[in-house]
């Protein structure tokens, strides 16, 4: 800086290679990464309480019952589907808390503070979006496959619109899955990298 | 350090505030962070391949059989249990890979390059361990506690010794996943702060 006061008949050369190289302004794709930051957390949002709403409605009954008991799955059926469900809803609660830490990264790009404190949530909350989608997708590939050791039958040959809603459900919370790792990524990207 | 050699009689003075503050070293504590993540690192090592070795060996036959087939329960038997074992391999090794850069960040502290690359990793592999631990987990839970409506039936009864063998390797994975949290937190600390 003390070189263009000093020789001001070369700023001119000064400013050129300032436009290309963009020294000056360092860190103006930190405002994308925010904005970027903030449609993904919308999308990670919708991910979670579709993968909760969905997971929540699946119910079917089979149109017969034995004298003993009728044929019923929901969701409260399985103990992992019910930990999917209060997971994910946790999982967009948070996401719709971290909106506003998003929103002051977008008004101050270079600050660290806010992008180091979703990072270390977000860590947290991938972690536990990850355990219940997995969970439930070893539930589902049981319930659709069965297993012959155990002899535990598959139930998706009776109960397939709950297999196909639980289905829905896993994909929907592995693609929240997804956008948290991006998300990660691009926060340390960001802190980072001047 | 310029102004201890200009004005030696204030040595003493400055040396005490820079014990207690510390502002003459900054970041002396990063070079912590760093021995902090190396062992860590080494803690992670032992849980995962710990983990995939104590599911692969998981094997339990029953001291009778019928005519028809002999009843045997190993860790492929469920599909689930064999993601578990290759996964878990596949954690160990990369965090075997991952000690040089952890020791490149104990030399030189202050670099961000090889702790970014750390982090970006360390994020997909944590999505890796905590999956397949939790799927894993999922799975137990059902050999334990069998399902009432799909009527699986608990099979922990009879291959009790198969049991205790994955849940070990559950909670060996698990124990691997806070690790993984850890590491993450820890490097984005040092990444961020001055």
């Amino acid at each position: 800086m003390s070189t263009t006061i000093d020789v001001p008949e070369s700023s001119k050369v000064t400013k050129g290679k300032a436009v290309i190289v963009g020294p000056q302004r360092p860190g103006g794709w930190k405002k994308g990464v925010a904005i970027m930051d903030f449609i993904l957390r919308l999308g990670a949002i919708a991910a979670a309480l579709g993968a909760a709403a969905t997971m929540g409605t699946s119910d079917q009954n089979l149109p017969f019952f034995t004298q003993f008991f009728q044929f019923e799955a929901s969701y409260d059926s399985f103990t992992t589907f019910q930990f999917f469900v209060i997971t994910m809803a946790i999982v967009g609660g948070y996401l719709v808390l971290s909106l506003p830490f998003s929103v002051i990264a977008i008004i101050r790009p270079h600050a660290v503070g806010p992008r180091l404190f979703l990072i270390i949530l977000d860590t947290v909350f991938l972690t536990l979006a990850t355990a219940s989608g997995a969970s439930a997708a070893a539930v589902v590939y049981l319930a659709h496959n069965g297993n012959q050791d155990s002899n535990w039958l598959a139930i998706c040959n009776q109960f397939g619109d709950f297999c196909a809603q639980t289905s829905a459900a896993v994909v929907s919370s592995l693609s929240a899955v997804v956008i948290f790792v991006l998300l990660i990524v691009m926060s340390a990207l960001a802190i980072g990298k001047p």
